[in-house]
C-alpha cells in the first residue's frame, strides 16, 4: 500500500481542515485559521491512511462493534498527527509511523470506551457512547480488545523500546485515572494532584506519539528529548483547556455538556485556581457536587451561576486559559533546535489551536 | 536469584498439596491422592517462586490494591502449574519460565477482574470482589493494569512469537467472552457455540501456557504442537468440570453459589445436553433465567429441583462429567511421544485432577 499518495487525499485534506478550523473560534489568533489550511496541506495526505486504518478496526462481535462505534465518532485525532508531524522531522511517514500514529489512536480509545464506563457516559463528542447502546460490558470488552490491537501493532514495528516505553505510558495513565478515581467528589484543590494525574491522563500519550514518530524516522536520542518535552507540554496545554470548556465550551460543538466534571467532583484547574483564590468558595462547591439530581433540577441548578460568578471574580478561567498558552509557548520553545519548515510550522499550529480550540 | 532451591520450597510443598488435595472428593481416583503428592514435591519448589511473584504484584493505587487482592484469593494456579511442567520437558524451569508462568497467571487475573464487573459477582472463591469493596471502576483498571503487567513480562523475555501468540490469545478470549455475552440470557443450547466460547474462554489459554513453557525450554515444533494439544484438551475438560460444579459443587469449596450460571442464562455443557435430550425443558430453564429475584424468593426458587431432576433423568451431569474426563484422556493421549517420566506423570496427574476436581 502506498500511503503517501492516497488516490482521496484531496478531498480528506478538506475534510481535515474542517475538522481542524471547528476547533476555533472566530476571534482568535487572526492568523489561525491561514495556519490551519497550511497544517492540513501538509498532513492530509498522511491522515487519509490514519482515518482509513482506523475505520478497518472491526469485526463481527459486539465487542469489536463498540470499539468500531467509538472511532467512528471522529474526533481531532490530535495524537496520530503528532506521530506523523515527528516522522516529518526524521525520514518521513512511512508504513512503520502509520502503524504507530494508528496505535497511539487506539490506545486513546480504549481509554475512552472504559473511562464511559466508568463516568457512566450516556454521550461522547454529542452521539450516544458504546455503553449506552450496547451496555457497560460491551465497552469494557471493547476497550480491552483495542488496547491488545495497539500493542499488536507497536510489537510489529519491531523497535522494541517504543514497546516497553508504551506498557510504561499504559501503566502510567492507569494510575493517574487511579489517582483521579480516588479523589473523586472530593474536590482537593491540589495543584500537584492536577499535575500528576494530567501527566498521566494526557501528557503521556502525546509525549509517546512524539517519540514514537521521531524514533521510527531515526532520530537522535536529543531530538526525541526533545521532541517528548513539546508532547508533555501539548498535553498539559490540551488538558487544562478541555478543564477550562467544562465551564465555557459551547455543548453543541464540544458535545459535552457544562458542568459534567464539576458534577463527578473532579478537581479541574480553573476550580484549584478559584479555591486557592477564594477559599470560602469550597462550601457552593462541595455543595453542587453532592447535591442530588432532584436538587438540582429543583432550583439548585441555578447555583451554577454562582460558579460562574466564582471564575469571573478570581479570573480562574483567563488564568487556566493562560496556563495553557504559557505550556503551549514551551511546547513551541522546546523545538528551537531545528530550523523553521513545515513540519516545525506545523507541529507549532497544532500547540496553537489546541489551546485555541473552542471544542 | 535462585528459582530452583527457594529456601522456603518445604513448607511451600505442602500447601500446594493441600490446596490440590481439597480440589478431590473422597471417593475420586483412588490413587490421586498419593499422584497429588507426587506432583507437589515435583512442581512445589517452582510454585513458591511464582506465588512469591504474584505476591509482589502491588503497588500504592486502589487500581494496584484491586489486583492485589484478586491474586490474594489464591486460586488452583494451575495455569502456572502447566508452564512449569511444560518447560521441565525441555531445559528446565527457569527465570525465564517463571516469568511467563507469572504472566500467565496475571492474563487470567485480568479476565477476572473485567468478568466480575460484567456479570456483577460480589464474592470470588468465597470472599468479597475488588468491585464489591472498592467498585467497579476499580475493578477495570485493575484489570487493565494486570494485562499490562502480564504483557511486559512476556515481552521482556524476549521470544517474539510468545508475545504475538499471547496478543492472539487475548484476542480469542476476548471474542468468547463477547460471544458468551450476546447469547448471555437466551438459553440457546448449541454445542458448537458452547465449544467456540470455551476454546477462547479457558481452553486457549492453557494452550498457551503449555507453549510458553516448550518454547522457553527449547523444544522442537512438533513437541509444542503436542503441548498445546495437551492444554488444548485440559481447557475444555476444565470448562465442562466448571459447567457440572453450577448444578453439583459444594458452594462452600467452589466459593461461588449453586446455579450463577444458569441465572446469567449461560447455556453450560449440561443443559445444552439435557435440552437436547428433553427440548420441552426449555421453558422450564426460561422461566428460571427470566425470574425476578421477588419470584425467585417467592416460592419459585423451589423450581431449581425440577432443573436437577432433568439433569438426573436425562444424565446430563454424567455424560458432561464423561466429555470431561474423554477431554482428559485426549489431553494425557497427546503426551504419548514422550516416555514415562515425572513431568509426563505430573501432567498426567494435573489431567486427572481437574476432571476429578469437586472445587
Amino acid at each position: 500500500m502506498s500511503v503517501a499518495h492516497d488516490t482521496n487525499a484531496e478531498p480528506k485534506q478538506l475534510e481535515i481542515l474542517e475538522r481542524l478550523q471547528s476547533l476555533c473560534g472566530e476571534n482568535d489568533l487572526p492568523d489561525l485559521e491561514a495556519k490551519l489550511a497550511d497544517l492540513a496541506a501538509f498532513v492530509g495526505s498522511d491522515l487519509a491512511p490514519i482515518d482509513e486504518a482506523l475505520r478497518a478496526v472491526s469485526g463481527e462481535r459486539a465487542a469489536h462493534q463498540g470499539a468500531a462505534h467509538l472511532l467512528s465518532l471522529g474526533g481531532k485525532r490530535l495524537r496520530p498527527i503528532c506521530v506523523a508531524l515527528a516522522a516529518k522531522l526524521g525520514r518521513g511517514f512511512d508504513e512503520r509511523a502509520l502503524s504507530l500514529a494508528v496505535a497511539v489512536e487506539l490506545v486513546h480509545a480504549a481509554t475512552l470506551l472504559h473511562d464511559d464506563v466508568i463516568d457512566m457516559a450516556d454521550t461522547r463528542r454529542g452521539k450516544p457512547t458504546a455503553r449506552a447502546i450496547w451496555g457497560n460490558s460491551v465497552s469494557i470488552y471493547a476497550g480491552d480488545w483495542l488496547l491488545i490491537e495497539a500493542l499488536r501493532r507497536v510489537s510489529a514495528v519491531g523497535i522494541p523500546d517504543l514497546l516497553t516505553t508504551l506498557f510504561d505510558v499504559i501503566d502510567e495513565m492507569i494510575v493517574s485515572e487511579s489517582i483521579q478515581l480516588e479523589s473523586r467528589g472530593k474536590l482537593d484543590v491540589d495543584r500537584d494532584r492536577w499535575h500528576r494525574v494530567a501527566e498521566g491522563k494526557t501528557a503521556a500519550l502525546f509525549r509517546y506519539g512524539m517519540r514514537a514518530g521521531g524514533r521510527v524516522a531515526g532520530l537522535s536520542d536529543e531530538e526525541i528529548a526533545a521532541l517528548e518535552a513539546y508532547g508533555s507540554h501539548l498535553g498539559f496545554a490540551f488538558q487544562a483547556v478541555d478543564d477550562v470548556l467544562d465551564f465555557g465550551g459551547d455543548p453543541e460543538r464540544t458535545g459535552k455538556a457544562l458542568f459534567t466534571d464539576l458534577r463527578e467532583g473532579k478537581a479541574t484547574y480553573p476550580l484549584i485556581l478559584a479555591v486557592e483564590r477564594e477559599p470560602s468558595a469550597a462550601a457552593l462547591l462541595r455543595e453542587l457536587v453532592d447535591a442530588s439530581e432532584e436538587e438540582l433540577a429543583a432550583g439548585m441548578g441555578a447555583r451554577y451561576s454562582e460558579v460562574l460568578a466564582l471564575l469571573e471574580r478570581t479570573q480562574a478561567l483567563e488564568d487556566a486559559r493562560a496556563f495553557a498558552f504559557e505550556q503551549a509557548d514551551r511546547a513551541i520553545a522546546a523545538l528551537g533546535r531545528w530550523p523553521k519548515g513545515p513540519a516545525i510550522d506545523a507541529l507549532t499550529t497544532v500547540a496553537r489551536a489546541a489551546v485555541a480550540r473552542r471544542a
